[in-house]
C-alpha cells in the first residue's frame, strides 16, 4: 500500500486523522489548494510551504493539454515538474470534461471533446485518465467518472451512475495492470523512495441528488474497492442544503477506515460543516479565484477590498490572522494593488486566503483533537452572524 | 543633511561608495528595482528584501495619479503605505509627462496635461511636483525637469535645458521651504527617526545630445546645488553609443563627492558599462518588464523562454544564479508557465531577473574593491560575445 490511514481522534463523527503518502504527512481533515496547471495561481511554491500545505491538487485534464501528461512523465513526474516535494492528488479529468468541453460526446468506451484551449478532438476513457495519472505520478489519483448534470432524470442519473460504476472497476483494472511501469524516483524530498507502490487510487460516488442512488453508488463502489473514496458530482448548481443532504446521505455507506474526499467544496463554512461530518479532504478553487477577484476571507467575514470604505484603513486585512499578507500589509494597501490590477494583488490575495482556508481547517482538527468540536462550531456560527456580507457558493476546479 | 554618501574605494574613474539614508544603507553602484505603482511587479516585498534589494524607485506619476500623493501622505508616506523599511527614490514626474500623458503643454509655469489613465486634466509644476514628493515622503527625490524628444533642434533643447534649469531653482526652493512639515514617523525599520531632515533632493542634467549643452545643464544645475545629481533625457531612442557619449561629456562636470545617478538606464552591459564610467546609481523596468514578456537574463546569454527548445530543458534558468527560483525550478517549468500565462511566471521571472541585475552590479562593486574592474570587464566583453541573442534597448519607467 502506497497509502495509509490513521485515525488519531474522534469527536462525534468527525474524525482528525493522518495521510501517510511517499511525499509526506497529511493531517485531515484537511484543505487542499488547486494547483490547476501545476501551479497553485499566483503562489511561489516556497510560499505554499510556509502556509503548511501539505497536499495540493492538480488537474489532470489541463495537465492533458498542456504540457501533455507524457511530456510531465517525461520531465520526472509531476513532483519534480513542479519542484514540489510534498503530497499531491490528481483528480481524473472527469468534471472538467463534464464542466469546460464543448461537443462533448459520452459513450459506454469513455468520452470525447474538444479541447478549450484549440478546439481540438481529444478522448479520455477509464484507461487513458489511469495511464495520465500514472505519468503524472501524483500520489492520490482519482477514477475516471461521469459528472451528470443537475437537475437530471432519475433514469439518467441511474444510467450515469451505473457507468461510473463500470468504469471504476475498468479504472482499477488499468492502474493495477500499469501502475508500476514508471519507475519514480524519490524525487525532491520524498520520504519513501524504496516503497514499490507510488500512487494509490480512490474511487468516485456518483448518483445525482438522489439518495438512493447515492447509497447504491457507495455500495458499487466499496464492493469494487479501494484506499480512499470521494464524493463526486456535487456542488454543481444544486442549493447548499441539497449538497449536505447529499453528503448526509453517502457517508454512513463508505469505510470509516479509509479517507474520504469531498470534491470541489467549499466555502469557508462548508470546509468546517463537512470535516463536523466526517469528511477528511476537500479542495475548491474558491480561495484563491477569489482572491483573484479581491475577495477576502477573514475572521470578522468577508471582505470586497476594491471597495472604497477599505482605502484609507490602515489596519491589517485580518486583525486574527498571522500570515505574512496580514503581518505586514494594510488594506488601504491592499485595496490600492488591486483597484491598479497590480500582479501583487493577485499574490498577496491568494496567499491570505489560503493562510485563512488552512488556519481553518487546523483549528477544526484541535478541536476534534480536544474533544470540543461543538465548542469551535457554536464560535463559527456566531461569527457568521456577523459576517458583513453573504458568501456565494464554492465551485469546482476550472 | 539627510544624505550622506561615502566613496570607500575608486578603480580608475569607477567608485565603489555608500549611500547612508534615513532608511538605511545602500552599497553604490547599484541598480534600483522600479516600483512603479508602490510595487515592483509581481514581487512581494519580502522577496525583495530577500533579494538584496535596499532602494527601489517609485513613479510619482503614477502616485499622484493613483491613489493620489495626498492619500499616501495621510497613509503614512510611501514607506508606510508599501510596508517597505528600506531606501526610496522618486521621480519627479517630469519623465513620464512627456512619454505617457496626452495633450501636454508645456509652459514656464509648469506642464498641463491629461491623465493616462481617464483623460482627465492635470498640472505639474515643480512646485507641486516637490509638493507631491514631500508627500510621498521618500529618501531621495527628484526636481522636476524637462525631457526633451529626440531628436531636438539645438534651439529647442536649448530653450528646454535653460527652462529646467528655473525649475532646478524652483524645485528646490519649494522643498527647502516645505521639507520639514511633514513630520514623518521612523516608519518601518527606520534607522534615524530622530532626524529632521528626512529627504534629500537631487537635481537633473538635461542638454538633449548636445555636448555643450549638457556641459552647460551640469554646471548651472551644480551651481544652483543639490546633495545628487542624476543625467536625464537620455534613452529617447537615441542610439546606444550616442547615450554612452551624452554620459560621458557630463559625468566631468559633476563634482566627484556627490551620487551621480543615469536615470532609466538599462540593460546589464550597460549598467556594467556605465558603473565603470563612474555612474553610482541607476534604474530601469527592463528586468521586470522583460520578465514579464518572458525574457530572462542569465550568465549565458539571454533567454526567451517561450522557445520551444525549453519545454525539455531540465536544467536551472541559469546554473551560475543562486535565487530562489534558479534553486528550485527548471527551464521546462518556467517555460510552462509562461506558455499558460499564469501569474507564477511574472513572478519568478521577475525575481530571476532582478537577481541576476542585482547580482551583477554587485560584481562590479566587488571587482572595484579588489581593483579588478577591468578584469571583470573583459569577463563580461566575453561573455557577451557568447551570448546567443542580441539585447534591445532599455527603456525608462512607464
Amino acid at each position: 500500500m502506497s497509502l495509509e490511514f490513521r485515525i488519531e481522534a474522534r469527536d462525534g463523527v468527525a474524525r482528525a486523522g493522518r495521510l501517510l503518502t511517499p511525499h509526506g504527512e497529511v493531517e485531515t481533515p484537511v484543505f487542499m489548494p488547486v494547483g490547476t496547471l501545476a501551479t497553485v495561481k499566483g503562489v511561489p511554491q516556497h510560499m505554499l510551504e510556509e502556509l503548511g500545505v501539505n497536499i495540493l491538487l492538480s488537474n489532470t485534464y489541463h495537465l492533458f493539454l498542456r504540457p501533455g501528461t507524457p511530456q510531465v512523465r517525461k520531465l520526472g513526474g509531476l513532483h519534480r515538474f513542479m519542484s514540489w516535494p510534498r503530497a499531491i492528488l490528481t483528480d481524473s479529468g472527469g468534471f472538467q470534461v463534464f464542466s469546460l468541453s464543448d461537443l462533448r460526446k459520452v459513450t459506454e468506451e469513455g468520452v470525447s471533446f474538444r479541447s478549450h484551449l484549440d478546439g481540438s478532438s481529444l478522448f479520455l476513457s477509464p484507461e487513458s485518465a489511469m495511464q495520465a495519472q500514472i505519468d503524472l505520478g501524483a500520489d492520490i489519483i482519482m477514477a475516471f467518472d461521469e459528472c451528470t448534470e443537475h437537475p437530471a432524470t432519475r433514469e439518467r442519473a441511474r444510467q450515469s451512475m451505473e457507468m461510473t460504476a463500470r468504469w471504476a472497476k475498468r479504472s482499477k483494472e488499468h492502474f493495477e495492470a500499469h501502475k508500476s511501469e514508471v519507475s519514480w524516483e524519490s524525487g525532491v524530498g520524498s520520504q519513501e523512495s524504496a516503497r514499490e507502490d507510488t500512487q494509490a487510487l480512490f474511487g468516485i460516488v456518483q448518483g445525482n441528488m438522489y439518495d438512493d442512488l447515492r447509497k447504491e453508488s457507495a455500495e458499487r463502489t466499496v464492493e469494487t474497492g479501494f484506499p480512499g473514496y470521494a464524493i463526486g458530482g456535487l456542488s454543481v448548481g444544486e442549493t447548499r442544503a441539497k449538497t449536505a443532504e447529499m453528503v448526509a446521505t453517502t457517508l454512513p455507506h463508505l469505510p470509516d477506515d479509509r479517507p474520504r474526499y469531498l470534491m470541489g467544496v467549499g466555502t469557508p463554512e462548508e470546509i468546517v460543516q463537512y470535516a463536523a461530518m466526517g469528511v477528511d479532504m476537500m479542495d475548491c478553487v474558491l480561495p484563491t479565484r477569489a482572491a483573484r477577484h479581491g475577495l477576502l476571507y477573514t475572521s470578522e467575514g468577508k471582505i470586497n477590498i476594491k471597495q472604497a470604505r477599505y482605502a484609507d484603513d490602515q489596519g491589517p486585512l485580518d486583525p486574527a490572522c498571522s500570515c505574512r499578507v496580514c503581518a505586514r500589509y494594510s488594506r488601504a494597501y491592499l485595496r490600492h494593488l488591486f483597484a491598479s490590477s497590480e500582479v501583487l494583488a493577485a499574490v498577496l490575495n491568494s496567499v491570505h486566503n489560503l493562510a485563512f482556508y488552512l488556519d481553518t481547517m487546523r483549528a477544526v482538527r484541535h478541536s476534534i483533537l480536544l474533544g470540543d468540536l461543538a465548542g469551535f462550531l457554536s464560535g463559527v456560527r456566531s461569527r457568521s452572524l456577523n459576517s458583513p456580507e453573504s458568501t456565494p457558493r464554492g465551485r469546482r476546479p476550472s
